[in-house]
């Protein structure tokens, strides 16, 4: 059976299992004291441009979102997110558990318009009642989005202007952060994106890790950031886990070649679904890609191929989602193109 | 330098690397739902003697009990524990952030005593004001406990009908549960255990895992326990990574065994400390060892030994902890003894 | 200046502050344990039709929602409201900040449509991925709305209806429940209405009282409400103050006696901006009237009236928002009509 | 039936309850934004001595203390407090419900003995482990405490030192403050206190008002602290309620009048335990008497005073509270000297 269902679907890259190995019996400090995450974390802060920045892993892309806007907010403010944003309907409330509202604006293919952005922060100020509301306190997107669209560069340093001209931080979520960075549509760079973000994360689960987020304040952590992660039972006793992989992840550009190959993996997908005539529902530039299939196409292809059934399509169809990940291969994608009918 | 500090300073058992590395490239389904996980669970509840239990996988010991705890509490509910329990002192407040309070008695080498816990019960049902007052919701006790030491079957037996009697429930912290089960001063079996609370966790990281505690409900979960997992951020998307390191770990009983030879090394290294005629803090049968230094000789082990300050004990002496694991070998014991200077 | 711009603007109705002054020096237990908040009790729930159910009181509303939602949400849960719901917009996130998400449906004229609530549940428990979602926990609808509007009989019925057959409780938010109740274009009686809910609230504040709201549980509260209360440190020390109140206004129908006064001014209101030929921008049929003005008229009628601007109407017209309560009198509404120009 | 039980156990100052009445119909703006909170805050501000302050009304103390500690910390602190101190027991926990824990040190007869306040802190950052455990955020003292107990300038002086010198703000709990100031032990001003601390809250419901207390930031209070109380529930549409009772407080010194009556009744009451031979639990210079009784004392007095049992006192004896307040007459002191037995 083939598998396209998600992009967390096996395990870690075997440079990583190996770094795990090797290192495997070395008495190490906790909590992510040891060497091996104090290098990890000097190699990302060179990837990202950013040397005076800080790092710190977290397990999971939920907590890491949670962690971070919490951090973040003053009890009185919520988040500013895209309607399709993970943090407003996929995280089963996590930013409201911590005690905040998640305040979204239209989500188009999974972006927010920047002028729609400026327009509602506008709007908020410009109304006398908001001593009633919630106030913004910080702007969150993620690069690729949850649709696998991407950001232009301008369109990120216009989110950034107007974030930054209310003085609300920019946080971008990268859970899958390669597979947008090294799409041939991607306009931006890593060390671009982070000098215009007070914080993002860098996907490890969805790229490569077998777990692992890792948090980038390019401009430096909220105070006492370590105790806020171990507050929200975020901070592993082993934190060589995280650190370990994420220093193999950074060794020889390993995230950027795995995420590259995802990406041609993505392209020659798309093309296959192209080539056989099938209609895409976005036209997705990354790693994941919805495409439009009747139930009958649907049932057929589910018997050799596992994907995900993303939304109803009109009474007949529906949009489902392929994704392929740096585990995929070029021979998997043959064998789908091999079984996918003709339209 | 030989290595005391903790419990988590190595990596994993080569068995549960080994089981990783096999199973690395098979495409499973993400959030816990693929076969290793299930064979996990049924080996743990089987080894619990609770086949209809129910239990999930959580990442670290923090998130898990603030996660156990907060989804039995009612929010005027708080957490019966002892003054020197984890979650009382060493949690950074992730109880107090899910909205519990932590209701402290006192603790006694780490343990709560049970007339103490039905005087205190008693005294606040009692008292007529008890409406102005947070109500007790459930009772937290470790085993192992900080200080290493046991509770014996009775006490279990009696704080399970107190907190019963009470309609509380009860909740065992297990992040060295093995290390208890497996003390020669241990009366009580898993099973037995299992019978007398509500829910307990099955301690991975200190005993053998990467990372991953495994929550058991003998008697069946809280709804929606998932649901509260995910809200919580505690739940992995490649769940495999803790279902594979626990279907290893109850496999042949490795759990069982690595957790016997810690014991081992720690009942010898106390006998080391013995024999050059260091004073005990505590006599503790299981991995932690407390032993009472002065700051001179503590001075001198330090250039050998890495080892935890845990508090002081008076103007020139100090309580130090050293702890052995399942990665503990006899040559370490050997190393330290022939660097220990006879008092 | 003429006064239209809320239904708080005076203080109490006579008779409240003639009770006040007549009990102020007679020693009364605290907490609501005296005799006027017991008698006040049972008046409510006399009139309520529900001899035994539960109530308790609280200053405002705001502190009503919050505390009533919390008490029953598990920590997953979160309350379905129409996106105009006072919860979702103008509580400054208290809900978030009990940890709780509201989930919004689109509101009608202030209303929800029951097919559309109906609708949402059905596709939530669909959705095969609801348990990354938040579950829906409870219905919260407003009587009268935000915007002055009523449901029907027929409605309430229904939403009690779908609510009920998912297990979840319906909350009825009445800030302003007379000038519902005594709308002629209400079809449905407090006992009808209390039948229908789990729990609705009496607003005091805009209705006769210098503050309070009567929580009403017609079929009984959740255990410890009155805990939950003071945690959520709404419980007055002086409870009197508010039982007091309550007993004033459920003693011959006062507070049905003015709510139904107040409708009559509110109609008087509405006939005079017809006949002026002003259009409506709702056609409520309660205290609150929603008129469309130009940017001019308003900018006239302020010189000699007070009234709310509700939001913009295109780009030269506006919404505004003209109140009436127990307090207003024939004769403002005949000076209103004085100074409004014919258009 | 003479009354003792507590200082709430009336209605409000006859000042008050006209100045109501007085000003009932006028129409004002809501949300403490009309004239007569406007000129409370100012005549507050005047009698503590700080013109450039801040104040907000809020009903209740309990909602003040969670309001105001929240407001202040960031999510991984934690409030220090006396063990005895309000929010550390007989408030249902709703600092915790907001996310913070209340670190207590020792109290003594209701106070923090400044030495122990600055070993814990210096502890607490000395100890290396401290990003693992609560930071304390705020210092709460209660003025007068729990027990009656006033401190001392030099004892209030040298709290502010260690307080501030830990960067931490120091807000005083003044459910009771007027007879704290009032009493002829205390020997400290409201200027003075009010320079000493960050904020501090001046408490209507015990003394004189129906409800109410005066959070009063003598320096300045936190940004967009009105939406803080509004999230909170706080905030009262009908502001005035609270300003105008605060604006008869504060004209021509009633607060300060009326508490200076209070400690007068009080000073004549614990001469008539003290010439009837009962001992004292405590001394204490201000509103609230503690006295020992024996059960059988205990219930021949009760048959003619009601008073409220404190805690036990071994087993044949208890501690109970006598209380007076500003409502207390000479009758009612002399006729509790007239059937209180000679011991």
């Amino acid at each position: 059976m083939l598998f396209f269902v998600n992009d967390y679907g096996e395990g870690a890259h075997e440079a990583i299992l190996a770094h795990l190995a090797e290192t495997n019996r070395e008495h190490l400090m906790g909590y992510g004291s040891d060497p091996y995450t104090a290098q990890a974390k000097e190699k990302i802060l060179a990837a990202a441009g950013c040397p005076g920045g800080d790092v710190f892993f977290i397990s999971g892309g939920t907590q890491t979102n949670e962690t971070v806007i919490s951090a973040y907010l003053r009890s009185y403010e919520g988040a500013v997110a895209c309607s399709t944003g993970h943090i407003a309907c996929h995280e089963a409330g996590a930013i409201e558990h911590s005690g905040h509202k998640v305040l979204t604006i239209p989500g188009h293919a999974g972006k927010m318009v920047p002028a729609e952005l400026e327009a509602y922060l506008a709007a908020y100020y410009a109304d006398g009642n908001h001593e009633h509301m919630v106030f913004p306190g910080l702007v969150y997107i993620s690069y690729p989005t949850e649709y696998g669209t991407l950001y232009t560069k301008e369109e990120l340093t216009e989110i950034s202007r107007i974030a930054h001209a209310y003085h609300l931080p920019l946080y971008v979520d990268g859970a899958r952060l390669g597979y947008g960075l090294m799409s041939p549509a991607s306009d931006i760079t890593l060390p671009e994106l982070s000098a215009l973000c007070d914080v993002f994360y860098i996907g490890g689960t969805k790229v490569g890790a077998l777990c692992g987020e890792a948090v980038v304040f390019p401009h430096g952590a909220p105070a006492h950031f370590l105790t806020h992660v171990k507050q929200h039972g975020a901070l592993l006793a082993k934190g060589r886990l995280l650190g370990v992989q994420f220093d193999a992840l950074f060794t020889d550009d390993l995230y950027f070649k795995i995420s590259a190959h995802a990406i041609q993996m993505a392209m020659k997908l798309k093309q296959v679904f192209l080539d056989k005539g099938y209609p895409l529902f976005i036209d997705s530039p990354t790693n994941q890609q919805f495409v439009i299939l009747t139930k009958a196409e649907a049932e057929e292809i589910a018997k050799h191929a596992q994907f995900e059934v993303w939304e109803p399509h009109g009474p007949d169809a529906m949009v489902v989602r392929f994704a392929v990940s740096w585990a995929t291969e070029d021979a998997d994608i043959d064998a789908l193109a091999a079984i996918l009918p003709k339209k």
